[in-house]
């Protein structure tokens, strides 16, 4: 997922970004961007999480630079990275906004009221939000057709998934440009085709999350070993494959044949679970337990970066092609 | 998953390993048990069958040779390969069996039941079945207590996950052995503890696919759009850390407070769908139809070879410790 920096500044015309929303994922945008030549400006309205973010901007650049991630020194592309005084110092002129303000209806909502005040400018506005549809908060206001979902995994700046969710309201053109600008930044984008909750990646995990707890719950399997089984076995293929190719390349007739072999197998399994029931405290408590056995609460911190440090190494890997995804692709479906 | 040659041979006593049906999967565990030091002796009723077994094997170890992945030339290794001319001669003296012969509860049985009369023999038999239990096949005959399940993923030799699932027959003493053996010759052990349909892995894998389906067919997403999500997305993190650890970091107070967040969200999610729908045949042409713009039926072949390839590079770099698991193990779970 290199980022192509010419075709950035092309599609930008070189006007800058704006990072509205200055936590974890606001500062993984503001790597993103700034890495692929687009100058940055950030703004949250606590000038103590702006101070915070350029820190970890920082970090994470000499991260990437550090893997050989980065096609410039990581001093060089923070020169491209500034902090605006206002919300509309931040946007005045960006050819693209992308907001990261907390998970809030009414956070959301006010935020792009005050977009859409802007007057005269016409960036189109990407929000991280993983759980509020663009439709709950930006409908009905002149703005909407240039609103739009650009939900990142968490750091977008290590893991470059990115799902595209229109509203109804959202213009073709708004989602071509995202479309357009995503791939340049370097990000795979994943086209949400309906304003469903979870999206496609969370739904995915989800379910995978949900019966990785019951086969906790009924005493099936430890944490852990229910860890290793993704780990150390479905984990394999799905780094580089993702489900429809591993099951297509899985069967000697390809999808449909494995489909018509283990469909069935599969319905009962799924069938098998009622998804009525929450994680009661008593199974929070085992799972909680179960974990810091193997990991005390105190060493979680140093576990996370021990986690970006092995997704760095991952991001290498795949950027050198060790592990490359070269689908030969016909056409695009 | 390093192969422990020593601890092998102690754990066998300098024994043979019996491999019983020479397809892929039978192929795959003589290449597992061969390279860490074991004499095997391969059996099939079918003499067609072991004379390309024994192909598979060479080209095997060839590719793990190629890749770095061997302690010794491939050729020595292929020196410890035998045909057994009988089932009895394969198994006598042996320490342990594995079975991979098709997967029909008839087939399965009259194995166990050859297998039980061979006299004043003490052989643990591990069974490759990913869908019957040990005690379909087993119970109620005196070789029961030394047979259970050993499922391992497909091809054994490149992806370490091996489950051991006991009937309410095995005895603990065979389930400690085979665990030790596995772990000896290299693989990751996963305890089953209930004999459940599908087990740990294919249930994982069989609730992300319904709902990877699902979104196709709701028309929420195209199977590439599917696949990008976990390719480019959650596949990074599961390459090297199951959903437990993943979540466990992913909240500041670690997994509780993980779940306490978003339990009800992911409740919602999994509550969404129902599972007791099949994948009727228009869905899995569509799914078929997407799948072959990208990949022709007459490149599947290749595109196996090259999958295969991805998983010894992924491989190689999991046994430089390039991407690590080196879990700071307080107790085991």
């Amino acid at each position: 997922m290199k980022s192509d920096m010419r075709e950035a500044q092309r599609l930008t015309g070189g006007r800058p970004v704006a990072v509205l929303g200055c936590g974890l994922v606001g500062s993984g945008w503001a790597v993103v961007f700034a890495r692929a030549g687009l100058a940055v400006r950030m703004f949250d309205r606590n000038p103590g999480a702006v101070r915070s973010a350029l820190a970890t901007v920082e970090q994470q650049l000499r991260g990437l630079e550090r893997h050989g991630l980065m096609q410039e020194p990581a001093a060089d592309v923070m020169d491209r990275v500034s902090v605006a005084p206002t919300l509309a110092n931040a946007v005045r002129g960006a050819a693209y906004v992308q907001e990261s303000v907390p998970e809030r209806h009414d956070v959301k909502r006010e935020l792009i009221e005050l977009l859409d005040t802007v007057a005269g400018e016409d960036f189109v506005v990407g929000s991280s939000t993983s759980g509020i549809p663009a439709s709950a908060f930006a409908l009905e206001l002149p703005i909407a057709p240039r609103v739009l979902i650009a939900h990142p995994v968490n750091p977008p700046s290590l893991v470059p998934l990115v799902e595209l969710v229109p509203s109804s309201a959202t213009s073709e053109q708004s989602l071509a440009f995202a479309d357009a600008l995503m791939r340049a930044v370097g990000q795979s984008v994943v086209h949400v085709r309906k304003e469903i909750q979870g999206f496609v990646l969370n739904r995915l995990q989800a379910v995978l999350l949900r019966e990785a707890w019951a086969l906790v719950e009924g005493g099936v399997a430890t944490c852990e070993d229910v860890d290793k089984a993704v780990r150390d076995g479905l984990g394999w293929r799905w780094s580089f494959m993702g489900p429809f190719e591993a099951i297509d390349l899985n069967a000697p007739g390809g999808v449909a044949d494995y489909a018509r072999k283990l469909g069935p197998l599969y319905r009962d399994i799924a069938g098998s679970r009622t998804h009525d029931r929450g994680w009661d405290d008593a199974l929070i408590a085992e799972v909680e337990r179960q974990r810091r056995m193997f990991l005390g609460e105190n060493a979680l911190a140093s576990r996370r970066e021990w986690r970006d440090e092995q997704l760095m190494r991952f991001a290498a890997i795949r950027a050198t092609g060790a592990v490359s995804i070269n689908i030969s692709a016909k056409g695009k479906a």
